[in-house]
Formats: C-alpha cells, sequence, structure tokens
C-alpha cells in the first residue's frame, strides 16, 4: 500500500503539472474564465481518472507520456462536471475540495463558463499529436470521450441523479444511474489508456471488466463514507445524502449489504486482472485504495 | 435573391432532417435532457453557420454530405451557446426564436445539461465517418471546432460581453469581442467546408478574409436592427442593448457610419471571392443577404 499510495501522488503531481502546463493560460479581455477554470481544476484532487488512464496504458506497455495527456483531457471533463454540478441550479454546493466552488469564487455566469471551457478544452486536449503519434487512434478516444461524458454517459446520469424521485429510486435505478454518472468516465479511464497502448479486444475486456467493478465499488464505499464519515476527514458536507432521505446503496441495501457488495466487487476487479499477474499490481492495488479510503 | 433565398431554404431544411436524425433520441430515465437538447435545435433558426459550411466546401467541389454533417456539428455548439447565454445567470432572456427558452419550457438545470449535451454531442457528430473519409482531416476539423468554440474563440467573446463595463467599450472592443463571439464560429464555418473540399492554402485564406468580414458586417447589421427593427418582424425584444445602455457599433459609430462600415465590410467579402466567379455566386449572395435582412 505504501508503494502504491506513492504511485498514486506520483500520477497526481505529474498531471498536476501537466494540467498547469496545458490549460490556457490567463489573458485578454477574457482572462477571468482561464483563471476560474484553472481555480477549478488545479491544487488538488486524487486524479483517480488520470491515474486509471496512465496505469492501463503502463500495464500493456504503452507510453505514459502521452496517457498522462490523454488523462488531463479526460480530468478536464471531470472538472467541468463538478463545477455544473454545484451550481445553484443543480447540487447548489458551497465548498469542493475543501474552498469555495466556483460559483461562490467568482459567480454563477463564470461558472457556467468555466465548465463550458473545461468541456471544450478536453477535447483540444485529446486531438493534441502529443497523445499518440496515429490521428485515427486520436479520434477514436475523441469519440469514445464524447460518448462517455455525453447523454448516454456522463451527462445522462447526472439527469437521472436531479430528475427522478427518491421513492421511485431501488437497487437497480441507482446502479444505473451510478454506471452513466461517474461509472463511464472510470470504464473510458481504463479504455483509453488500453487503446494507448494498442491493446488486444481481450485486453479492453479485461479492464472493462475491471474498471465496471471498480466504479460501483467506488460509488458504494462513497455512500458507506457519506454514513460513517466524520466532518473533518472527508472535507464536505456529511450525511447529506442520508439527510435529504435520498437513496443510497447503504438506504437500498443496508450498511452490511453494502460493505459485503463492495467487498464482492473488489474481487471480481481483482479477478479480472489476475491474468497480468505483477503487472497489474498497481491497478490491483487501486481497487484496496478504493475500498479502505476514508475520504 | 430568390435563387439565394432558394438555396437557404434548401440547407436549411436539410439541416433540420440531419439533425432530427443525429441527434439523441429520448429514452431511458433521462429522457428529458435529449428532449430539452431537441426543442432547443429543431424548428427554427437560420442556419447561416451550417449553410456557410456546406456552401464553402460546395464552391471547392467537395462532398456536400459530410460537409452538411459537419454542419449539424457545428449548429450543435451554436445552439448550445444560445441555451447558456438565455440563462438567467446570463442575459437572463425569456423568449429564442418565438418560443419559450430551454430553462423557461424546462428548468435551469435542464438548460445547463442540454447545452453541456449539445456541446460533447457536436464532437462526437463531428468525429463520425460520414463528414469525411479520412480520419486526420476529421481530427483537424474537432482541433480546429474546439479553438474557435473556446477560450480563444466564442466563449472568451461571451465572457468579454458579459463582464467589461459598458463605459469601457469603444469600437476596437466591441470588435474584439465580435471576432471572438460570433466570428470565430463564422471563420471555422468556411475553413470546414473549405478542409472537406481539399482546399488548397490560398483557398483557404480567401474564405477566412470574407468570413471574417462577413461576420463583422453580420454583427454590425444586427446592431442596426436592434434600433431599427420592430418587434414584430424580429421576434424578440427590441431597442434591449440601447434601452440597457449598451455600446454597440450603432452607438460608437453612429447609425450612418454602422451602414457605411456594413456596406464596406461587404465589398471586402465579396472581393475576396472574386477569383471564384459564378462558383461563389451563393456566399456573396449571402452577403447581400445579411445586410438587407430585416431579422
Amino acid at each position: 500500500m505504501t508503494d502504491f499510495k506513492t504511485e498514486l501522488a506520483g500520477v497526481a503531481h505529474a498531471v498536476e503539472q501537466a494540467l498547469a502546463q496545458h490549460l490556457p493560460r490567463p489573458a485578454g479581455d477574457h482572462a477571468v474564465v482561464t483563471k476560474a477554470m484553472r481555480y477549478a481544476a488545479l491544487g488538488g484532487g486524487k486524479r483517480l481518472r488520470p491515474f486509471l488512464l496512465v496505469e492501463a496504458a503502463r500495464m500493456l506497455g504503452g507510453d505514459t507520456d502521452g496517457a498522462l495527456l490523454a488523462g488531463c483531457a479526460l480530468e478536464c471533463i471531470h472538472v467541468y462536471s463538478l463545477i455544473h454540478d454545484d451550481l445553484p441550479c443543480m447540487d447548489d454546493d458551497d465548498l469542493r475540495r475543501g474552498k469555495p466552488t466556483v460559483h461562490k469564487a467568482y459567480d454563477e455566469a463564470i461558472a457556467v463558463l468555466a465548465g463550458d471551457g473545461l468541456l471544450t478544452h478536453a477535447f483540444a486536449l485529446m486531438a493534441d499529436a502529443r497523445v499518440h503519434p496515429d490521428p485515427a487512434l486520436r479520434l477514436r478516444l475523441v469519440a469514445e470521450l464524447a460518448a462517455a461524458s455525453g447523454t448516454d454517459g456522463m451527462i445522462g446520469g447526472q439527469v437521472t441523479d436531479i430528475t427522478v424521485a427518491e421513492d421511485a429510486r431501488d437497487t437497480a435505478l441507482i446502479t444505473r444511474l451510478q454506471a452513466m454518472k461517474t461509472g463511464a468516465l472510470i470504464r473510458f479511464a481504463t479504455k483509453a489508456g488500453g487503446l494507448i497502448a494498442a491493446a488486444e479486444p481481450h485486453d479492453l475486456m479485461a479492464l472493462d471488466r475491471y474498471a465496471s467493478a471498480l466504479g460501483l465499488a467506488f460509488q458504494i464505499q462513497d455512500d458507506i463514507l457519506d454514513v460513517e464519515g466524520d466532518m473533518e476527514t472527508v472535507g464536505k458536507a456529511v450525511g447529506k445524502d442520508a439527510n435529504l432521505g435520498k437513496a443510497t446503496f447503504v438506504s437500498t441495501l443496508g450498511l452490511d449489504g453494502a460493505k459485503q457488495k463492495a467487498r464482492e466487487l473488489g474481487q471480481t476487479a481483482g479477478a479480472a486482472l489476475a491474468p497480468y499477474g505483477e503487472k497489474a499490481q498497481t491497478l490491483l492495488g487501486t481497487v484496496d485504495f478504493v475500498l479502505e479510503r476514508r475520504h
């Protein structure tokens, strides 16, 4: 676990540096929006999605520099979704990663536009020649990213989350919701890493089984933390979902049931990568990290 | 002009049909967002940007079916920008194209997400093999679209428009603002049409001189109409900019000065395409259409 945390911190540091380099720099009459984009994207976060992308590429012997830049594109999508989800008309959150959300630090209009800017910039980065020398491969990454983050993926999941009544949510619904809202980008992460590493179809299938199980385990652990965590550790309002009477994996499965389900998913994720032996060590460590995390 | 209007209406009809075919269809728990996307994108609009894209490709002998799909991608960007610009935290408009804006017909959260969905889908469409058989060319279109619609283009222009104080606006500033807010997508339209038609560098330069002049003429005419138009004809609140004391080309150049400037730009646009003779007829007709339009 020590090696794993060193690796995770190392990639997070590299993502931070690469984002600082590849995000637009504040200049011109519109500098406030690029400032807001950098405020939201820099200075924190686990960088789990780029980490998975880089480590999937590494496991299969791919170019990790290209994977890192693709990871930055993916992180831009993740950060834009946080900015828009935090807006008053959606979750109305004042804090994110322990600092004021973009619409609090700036204003609502700049938050909408900074999100739009990051979403747009994600595709500019993914099209960059430094991601991979083959333009056809980069085009495939663009198309896959659009699919994973669009209405059949992340956006659709967010829409379901804000529109489906709590009393209409059972385990099946919140499983579908998670698969779209957070699962799609996590699956994209490992697929993109695989594609950059010229993965064979059976490799992509193994990565997808791993990422699907990991993504769901991550969400279940989030729901468990929401009940068990304390304010100081997680850095955001705790018990919020439960207080709002929100259906979660804990409310539909019970706390013990949720923990059992998370463990089973961890085993499924591990089994998917068993054929890769030592090379899968970091991705397998991610499963333990997700299940044991406290924030 | 009769031929021109027939051509414009024909492309608008084709864009409408293609958008209806290529936008996501309402399905699943999140159907409301795809309904909102179709509500905003279908049923109206001049479709000027896709028209310019298709006609630039046609002038140079390119594939107009591919150009039409690229035009749909571009229109998705334009429509998303209208949805977000209409939000209460930005221009707070209740009507668009004579019907309630998305946040009025649905709600603010769905308007933000429908805009995000259209922005994301634009890149999915531009990556589609039916745009052009060469993936490297499609990737270039993706990168150019991201640049034109990002913080150094359309988004930057909108940020300038909502943040720079009215008394700090002179002709130079509102010219820069227009070049980004509306000019960048209009220039992209003709460039994309040119690229699909395998344009030579000198063709791309001629198209860019044309589009830059046309885009600015369009904005100046918009400002003139804002003063001269009447409510019924333009279908939105008229005199709004003037009533708000907003700096426009009419306020900085005077009404006669603005008309003179628009005529000069029309001549510049026409001169840029003079070498193409008869083949440029429709694009030249667009200049007259822009300068003579009443809505």
